[in-house]
């Protein structure tokens, strides 16, 4: 008996494949593992028969199992552990009395569901660096390809002097190499078994406790914690933190992008497709359908997060509401990440540029942008003080009277004194006053590179 | 083609009923209801020909439609009505060639989705405060029933002077009919029609503009708010707002519970159940299933209202990424919430109370807790100074020696030239030094049947 | 000994009349102003003699406290009124030792805590509903005036049909008002005293609890409850959300302007002042130094509000560690809301227009805005389906030639059969598509007027 | 002009030296350091006059500043480096009117800010990372102390099979272990320059752009990122994000040590201190007011991380509102977190333990938690069904008949057949049923001694 279905945004926001890792079949899959895991291991140091690991190995299939009966009977027993290892003995009975006994052994349930758990987010690492390391080629083949395309930068959203495109991709490059140095760093601590039994000390397994804990992290190729983590979740915590900063990264990206779409300003648009953002009454219109699931994550990421935080501070040995807090918080952040990613990809790779319009927005204020470069050569032949109060002048009567500082600083005798037309159009032109841009880009592609 | 399912939790988490609402199916009916509305009221108007209603309207059934396809068309144009409509104006020609031209005439996408979003936010209205209504009663009889049944106060989780169960009870009650009015108080704020067109005045209407709106929200039974609220989403936010004070009274409720429950305290316990929150290597465990949920809910809406509040400045008409930060956020506080009242409803209604625990937990400081009882009677004999000083030594000495307080004071001169062996066990039975606890169960229930 | 001060910011982030309420005099102020009040109170019962209550009155000035030491009191005590009385009892006996014993009496901790909260929270309330009543002044004069004046629509960050300034100013100005009746409607709950004794039952207090308890309420002009409610903190944190509701509204006025002020669309404008968002070396820029103030705020509060819902399950009869976390975070949230209205303030009345701008960018899609207008004319004409045909194909036509849809439909036969030149040129001016746009600021401004 | 001082709680809430860092003293004096080093960096390089530098540095002591002045100034420029770079000319000229035209070239607002902030960062960082190593220490001390005294486990706040409170405790350190990890690994990523000047390339220093900036983060021993990162918070969230996960792991250690001091378990203390926590009516309570600090900063720090993760889509080159959000953010969650850390050292260094009342709470259950034992050692002798069924048998009895289990198994004639009296009696004994615990004390120790 499922109950109703609640799917209908999950194409446009998550990626299929990590949708999948975080199914009902997956968290039962991974749940199985760890059993089958488990009879392997204890079989191997001799605690259960060796003929009991294929039945309890067959029996550990997650298509084998009613997950709406499962479901129903979590809301009863309070774990997803409890109703699955029940059924589980059930199916193995079926075909093997004798071996039913051996599933389980020592475990507790929240073995089974953090072990199971840390199994399902090894898949999601892997997917989530997958992408990032694409990710970071398109990007670093982007920054390339515009290292040379000048315009405007904007702070505080008010025009400012000239960057590249490639140094603003460069940007998004940068952060995305940091990420996979963090997911690189955290791996360790990540990746560990979970196996305590009731209390956390494996006293059920005797003198067999620390073989058989060996042997399972073997089995799953997982690390063996220093004890069990049930109610430290730090581990978790941080790799959900670290997808948390990878959000508010993509969501730079789209928050860029959208602006830079803006009718008003028109320079760069995330890639078209049939139907994709259009609306058949506006013909220039042009939705950033892409950007708005890199924004939507980057708002929805931090108050997940923040519940993942509030639920550290778990109770003794294993804690009651703050650890089902957790249970559908950090697969969601997983998933909505993974589609912020598989946004980012269309987007980045498909990037659709005008470096005509970037020429013409860098002309809307009628070149005082470019005023900073004139002052500074000014000042070597004039004297610092003089010639930034001679610009200022310029500048005011070239807002005052609408007219191009160009024209303005011709017309200036002080100017043209020092300032031959050809070097005043030299200085006025943006693609002369880019400063490292290309720099920017070089070391950011360089990092990523060496980044492996 | 639908995503892979991900419901394990629901039952135990969510309210079918509610799940119900925001379900796939919900959600798409709840527009298609929007856009039967519309041609309704524009045949009304006489804006289009009456004929065009019934076609419409038979195609306005959300069992029509394929979900799955939905939801992948929904990933390539930004928003879910573009897709409906057109799967619409497909159903709708099949039978009518004629009345498909009449359909989602001057409405826009997100005059679709948030009019949807409404009538859904509706039920979840209705369904929440006829649970708060019933979890009211429950706590209104049980408040009555347990108004004599003395524990120990516990302040900074230090045990105080004695309360009453009836008290506690009462001011889980107080807070319920407090969240009672405030829904009262912001419904008309909330169910307001969402009607404005491309970018939100109507222009495509003409003249019929404010007709067509007037007879559309009386179709749907809705407000017409001071101007369409595309990107105003205060009602929104306001009605999480209060989904989440409720969360975090039961939360309180179900941390209460979750203290007494424990093995030290085993005071009051959450209704036992087969199978339920049980071990059967530990017959004596009974794991807090229901406050599990209270206080996971209480962890997880705090997150997801910020990303609502977060999600409020909203750029110019209509957003992009804030406004998608929306669509799965409000509809999760919804079902989380109403899960967090199913579950305080069975923990309410099927409350366990040890009365005669409560007695000898009262006496875990051997007397001490009621020591300001003596020392106010004493102290209008006395004097009050020193009474107060006289019953610091006999507490001190109490706890040094680990006596009794009662048989210090019997020992003490000074307190039985005043205090009668009967007067002095009167002064230390909790029931005599209760206060206004029965006052306060009054005035809640008062308060409760006042509401009506 | 005071901690370093911390303050370079606020002044730019806080209002000063707020910043004062919950300054260190302000809350010492507010907890002195209970326990005179109580002594009134119980004087007035006949519970204390009447000669006490002004040495104990006269020693409830905040000014004769040091701050610092009280600081570092509370550092040990893990609340501020237990340091606080006893100071204050010092202080009164230091010039009536008989009047000493009769400070607060049957009062705890919190009571004095919660109380003084209340206190100050009723000056924060009234500041921020004056603030509120003089922006929606402000925005109603503001809508009045713009009201006829076209802009582009923007949904998605594109350019869509026309609005108008006023119906935008309308669309902030809605939301104050319903903001302003959230204030109301909460205060009730809000305004209420704080007074249970050790436990919550006034058990100290014997038969004269309730007479107390009610002469301290009307000595301190606030309600009191159906029972203290130490462990209930919806009141507050309901209080909280509407000041969150508020900053998020803020931060969409914040956000609008901020994008109508960038260098591309340059239409609208915070207000100069001498040295205010300026750049001496680009005189063309103008930081939006307001709109900063006011889209921080509505990043900050919905962090800080996802704590004060955190911690709403607090333990029994009062808690450890969740109240603490609400002790500077209400203040913040308050001292946030308070800056940003200030800053609103100063925006709403000053803005900068440039309609002429708004023109022009009305035009930067070369008309393709008003197709809509063109197509419904046409429709009644040449029968829907054609018209739509028809105006698609001229507009995909302007798009490719980049000729103005103007030209396009001049030269189109179909088009001129039925609309003369200046029909044509009637149906391209924003001024005549703007729909409802008047009726809403008309509504807005009578909601606006309506609420006292 | 200072705004009202808001400190009473900063002496229990905030570690001093960490509120000194982010004073207003402590800002500006940052601030200063970077245009001191600027100023020599130049000079290094040629840019300026070496005779400048004396002149400036002079002049660069936060002491020479008047920060109320400066607050009312940063609320006109909207940041603080303008005035602080004004008012700086104006101190350098009143010495030497020559230098100050050298003071600050090449660089921008948040040039400075951000530096400022890095080196700030840096202070913080080394304090915390000295706190957890003290922290490190003093609970392995305690760990390995309390190795081997043991108490009931608890999981869902329900008694299970017992642990030692030394296994506990290596349960925290294992936590401190990694947090020192991850803050070893950020590091690089944090604590690098910020220069870019106004767009972030650096081109008014033309050629000397690099040597300047190479030179310059010399003089501050920071590292030069990739480009400059001013709309890239990732380096800065990042640290926000494991303080939150240290300060979820000390509300954790708060939350267990809150829920042992409880008046019903009583097994673990907060050191006690004159006046601290203390109830002069109730003599033997005693408020954690430590863990109150370390619930209560758990409880906060989640709400201003998610401002931090919010604050990430930073628009362009520079944002507006995003950036001013983390201006008190990020400062406010090192505050909190050294405030936690001192008391955490205050509570593991005094901690009072009563082994005595660990091993009566033990019995609570009268040997239920004691039940596994049995059974697993009956199991090798009569099978494993038999055994369990016999175990269940005997607890459903002894639960029934309110014996204690000892006495049940003691007349259980299948029982005693198999088991002496002396092997019961060592079975119940929580002491020999212990399991890894002391393992888990020494792997936890290991890692400690390991980090260095």
């Amino acid at each position: 008996m499922q109950r109703p279905s609640n799917q209908l945004f999950d194409a446009y926001f998550f990626a299929r494949d990590m949708a999948q890792v975080f199914s009902d079949e997956g968290r039962v899959q991974a749940m199985l593992d760890f059993e089958a895991a488990l009879a392997r291991a204890q079989a191997r140091v001799g605690l259960i028969p060796q003929a009991a690991v294929a039945p309890i190995a067959a029996a550990c299939q997650a298509g084998l199992y009613d997950f709406g009966a499962l479901g129903e009977a979590i809301a009863t027993a309070g774990n997803s552990a409890i109703p699955l290892v029940k059924a589980l003995g059930r199916q193995i009975a079926a075909t093997d009395a004798g071996a039913e006994r051996y599933v389980h052994l020592g475990a507790t349930s929240q073995d089974v569901m953090d072990s199971g758990l840390v199994l399902q987010l090894r898949s999601a690492w892997q997917l989530i660096d997958v992408d990032l390391q694409r990710l970071g080629d398109i990007l670093a083949t982007q920054a390339k390809r515009h290292a040379g395309t000048p315009l405007a930068g904007r702070t505080w959203l008010q025009q400012a002097t000239p960057v590249t495109l490639g140094m603003k991709i460069a940007g998004w490059l940068g952060a995305i190499t940091r990420h996979r140095q963090r997911l690189r760093e955290l791996q360790p601590r990540l990746l560990c078994l979970q196996f305590g039994g009731a209390s956390g000390t494996l006293a059920a397994l005797g003198e067999q406790a620390m073989p058989v804990a060996e042997a399972l992290a073997e089995e799953l190729r997982l690390g063996l914690a220093e004890q069990p983590w049930h109610t430290h979740r730090d581990r978790l915590v941080e790799f959900g933190a670290v997808l948390g900063l990878i959000a508010g990264s993509l969501g730079k990206l789209g928050r860029d992008i959208s602006l830079l779409m803006q009718t008003e300003a028109a320079e760069v648009f995330e890639p078209s497709a049939p139907g994709k953002g259009g609306s058949s009454t506006m013909p220039h219109k042009r939705n950033p359908v892409g950007a708005a699931v890199l924004i939507g994550t980057a708002t929805r990421v931090p108050g997940l997060l923040s519940t993942l935080f509030s639920a550290m501070p778990q109770e003794h040995e294993r804690s009651l509401g703050l650890w089902h807090a957790e249970w559908e918080t950090l697969p969601e952040i997983c998933r909505l990440v993974s589609g912020a990613l598989q946004q980012a990809l269309i987007v980045a790779e498909g990037l659709e540029v005008d470096p005509a319009r970037m020429l013409s927005n860098l002309d809307l204020t009628r070149g005082l942008l470019l005023a900073e470069a004139v002052s500074i050569v000014l000042a070597q032949r004039l004297g610092r003080d003089t010639a930034h109060h001679l610009l200022e002048q310029c500048c005011q009567r070239a807002v005052a009277e609408q007219r191009h500082l160009r024209a303005v600083l011709g017309d200036e005798p002080q100017v043209t004194a020092q300032l031959s037309a050809d070097e005043l159009d030299h200085l006025l032109d943006p693609a002369h006053y880019l400063g490292q841009a290309r720099t920017w880009v070089e070391r950011a592609v360089a990092e990523h590179l060496a980044f492996t």
